[in-house]
């Protein structure tokens, strides 16, 4: 059809990349044009990616071999550190939705202390828009490029944010801990991702030093109006796809859990992706597995004044490809829900 | 829309009745019209599968509740025994399609000896299609009442019925290995299902004993124009979903494997769920999760003049409510994978 | 042996009890006289559970037939509120260790208020001592009827008692994120324990809820001399066995991270089943897998004046059947280690 | 103690070798002396194991430091294809047990063909002792280099040998369907290992042409006296350990599943490790986790004169490490049992 937007996959080898053709597959308004792996150039994504080879995809190809004018948007699954020049080399009135953490974080000085080096395209980091569709839609619409946020900040922030502006908890005693599926650590053959090395068993990892963390705290302190500083701590568990992250919060004002849950009910009242479910009730993982759904539970604490936020994720599509889709249905005025209808998958 | 079917789910509170539930979401040209399940009668869906909360479905009914003048197509997702004479009851010119194992076996005897009572409702047995939907399209077309497959049979069949059509292959030596995932057993709470005696470990059940054997050799016998007895032993594997069937076969007539391999890519040529891999490779069940697919793979044995077949599906969706909505979706005319688009999640 | 200890275990079907025999089948001193399990009355454990056939263990009897001055020490592995009562019709002089939650509560209004029913058997209830055995071996020794110590406050009281009693810590500000393998739930068979239910997912439960709660504020109360309510949050995984507590501490006084590290690892020198890791480092749950090991972890916070503490077990060992061995041991004078040898099972 | 053993693992930074280890750590009559890992040379057991860092082990060498004198017995868990030339360098009085498959296969040509170079130390090959240790008990007693059977040759060979010896069974129609646990593939880092690529799912592998159908069909021959060829695949599995064997078999002579089932039940009567279930009855892999037990099952098949064979180990321990320790135990003259009484896990 004439109106079927050309989108690029650049780096379509890696499970995010296979993640957004599984949910394109579906979408209405666009066309899989390109998709690039540059140690897998010349294969099929059959060989790649055996689970797709009935869709009849386009061979992948060398980035050097991909053609910017062929593609009406472009998603880059590339890993960090890499994805700052390449996107610098495309045109810049490319429409992009970047997944990697290359533009996520508006301070260059925070980024070069926590990425390890100084950012190659600071012109094009203070072009980027922080992708958080919910609470980010006009300027994402706007948007040229956008920044996809990462698994855990969604989970930190969606829920974080609306009772932070309200002024309803303390900045400074925030404590997230957060549980991801193994996806999220991609494709790599690393002996840590051995099936043997995760199976049953459990650990924390990255403990106060993740860097997912400043991540979550640029959108916490945009919404406290200060500086905040969190206790973070991801955990690996057993399972392909999933995050919840448990948020330890105590209540300023006078406020109840009631009041928290009841300015996030408001907040995303209508959202077609994010549901409060009923206070006191918690989501499980696999209530939102497949699915770009965020669910969020409120509930009133023990210790007094205080209160507990859940909110549950699947990793690869809220937390990474569902989102960018979503990101770039904003971007290119589509129904932000096209493409992202799946029905989560139990069991 | 004027023009949506009305479809009703009896049993709805079981995996297979969520996974119709899944899959029909998305099918364009039907509405859930009524969900039944006595013993939750009067409870959300929301309750009994969270993970369908969003979609905003009818409260579950008990099946007294039910009114068949409502419902232009009936899906039955009861336990086997009990489904006789409820289908019994229901308008002789309703549409239906049950997933249980009731009108599978077309020899009243053999029905008898492997259930352990007499069939209740012969006259519906008699007028009941197999619907193993590629390979008797044309009588599921025409039918009122389809038996839908079992899981096992549907591996077993798919990839022997053609090569003993063509007579390539000894009906007295078959041997059929199968492994399948933990919801083929379903939502009862018994101790056997419980993720610590299923986790980390497996085993063979039901050997030489299985109730899917008398269904496999209905359909080779068929298939061989004589009666096969079949070595079948099912296995119980630590996931969720998915299913192979492994498959040992002896060459007649100077056939190879090749032989075997042409057959069954010329049986499935141009079939939009059944797709017959290159010869010598075989199919991971990750491959299919989530998908009404079913791969099968042919290899060549060491053993002089043997070959090895392999089927892999997701149990819940060709294994049942995929190949009961193809069904339906012969049964009313409809496009064959109209609501079967979903593409495999991996991981 | 004359000198080998006749030892019975009351509720022998479940997994604590067969965690029981499994490691006093490598225990020197003692003989397994008695073994109880009153639906299963009659029937050898070989077919309970079939991974002890090779053991040649007595046959399950009922409760009735159990002749206590048969056995020198008892283990009391039945359901909570069953209990007291069947403790209380032994011989006052039988050594008992309880593996239930009946005597773990001194305070018999918190036990009512929990447990929904006022306790009956309070005179016992003031004899038992609670057998967290490296902080209370001098009582243990002399104890006759132990209440061994549930799971999740093992992992919460080992690391946090300590710092609680040198005060670097804040008791009003305590966060215990917990997670825990599904042999938690016992082999009851329910629903929510299903393979199905389980698997590629994970929630958290008994949020500002769980009965575990009181138990861990008992013992941390006393550590700081005062009342301590925590925020407590339990999570289950999917993994047979293993239990991770995530801890979160402000710290007072100036105290630091490493000041915390100090006195654990002072606490702790010379103990054969609780080990302190360098600072910084955090232990898995699968590097205690089947082994009475708890190890405990220490890593600052980047929140100001915060450190997080970690604590791993395995939840059927050091979290309920290895500990009950350890207070055997101890109140019978052996090597605390006789039976506990068991290296981690890895992978 | 003068009479310990000092014994050295080559190779001890894989699974094989961690398993030696938990094994060793409990046998009375050895000291572990030497441990080497070229890769990791310098590094502490704790750090590439940190589960079995609370033992106090030797740090690892590289094997040009290993000093052969100082070892009484040494264990060789070094990959396949580089053992010939390590052990060839080795004293010829140095008794070893070689964990891989350097020296099982007894014919030059057939290895040659097999591992795609010629064998690199015919004459060793010619000394070397197969070490299935049930059926070459007095040969292993003797040998100074014992190569110990691969995981998949334990299953097959213990059920089938005996009832090829007597003539039970038709050599020509022997189908070997087995299925393994993921550690069988090693710690090495590959993408095929991935928990994201194992879990949920399973598929066979190397139909047709894996390296352990040779070992088989050398031991199945040598029983039958002649030359036999067997259907063999693999599959693998989402679980850390445990492989089953399911092997149907066409019987010969009139004999019946009740025969098989008496000569195995007499062959292996008295046997520690090998335990022969009542006939029909099946085992699970879950009932020998972590012991070195092999659970032999018999049933009669449907098929007419046809029987179905399983067999359970865990591949690690009576598959590996386990079946070395006790030909170890046979070589010096220990009771053969020793270090080898885990109790079986569960769950």
């Amino acid at each position: 059809m004439a109106n079927l937007a050309n989108v690029a996959i650049l780096g379509a080898s890696g499970y995010t990349g296979a993640e957004l053709i599984r949910l394109l597959a579906g979408h209405p308004r666009v066309r899989l044009s390109a998709l690039t792996a540059d140690r897998k150039a010349g294969q099929s994504m059959a060989s790649v990616f055996p689970h797709l080879a009935p869709m009849g995809l386009p061979d992948l190809i060398s980035l050097d071999a991909f053609d910017p004018a062929s593609a009406d948007f472009v998603f880059c699954a590339l890993p960090h550190g890499t994805t700052q020049e390449i996107i610098a080399a495309l045109p810049r009135d490319q429409k992009i939705c970047d997944l990697s953490a290359d533009f996520r974080l508006t301070d260059l000085d925070t980024y070069a202390q926590w990425y390890g080096h100084p950012h190659q395209a600071p012109d094009l980091q203070a072009e980027a828009v922080y992708g958080l569709t919910e609470l980010m839609r006009d300027q994402v619409a706007k948007a040229r490029l956008v920044a996809n946020p990462g698994c855990y900040p969604t989970t930190a922030q969606l829920p974080l944010i609306p009772v932070l502006e309200k002024g309803l908890i303390d900045p400074d005693a925030i404590v997230i801990d957060s549980k991801s599926g193994v996806s999220g650590a991609g494709r790599a053959a690393k002996e840590g991702s051995l099936y043997t090395e995760v199976a049953e068993g459990m650990h924390a990892y990255g403990v106060a030093s993740h860097r997912h963390a400043p991540e979550i705290e640029q959108g916490l302190s945009a919404a406290a109006g200060r500086p905040v500083i969190v206790s973070f701590t991801p955990h690996l568990i057993p399972m392909n796809r999933g995050m919840l992250s448990t948020i330890y919060v105590n209540l300023t004002g006078g406020a109840s859990a009631a009041d928290l849950h009841a300015a996030l009910a408001a907040r995303y009242a209508g959202e077609p992706f994010v549901k409060v479910l009923p206070l006191g009730a918690t989501p499980h993982t696999r209530h939102v597995r497949g699915s770009n759904l965020a669910l969020i539970g409120v509930v009133a604490d023990r210790r007094p004044n205080a209160a507990i936020l859940t909110c549950a994720i699947d990793n690869l599509t809220k937390g990474a490809s569902g989102q960018a889709v979503q990101n770039m249905n904003v971007m290119l005025g589509f129904d932000e829900t096209l493409g992202l209808a799946q029905v989560p998958m139990f069991p």
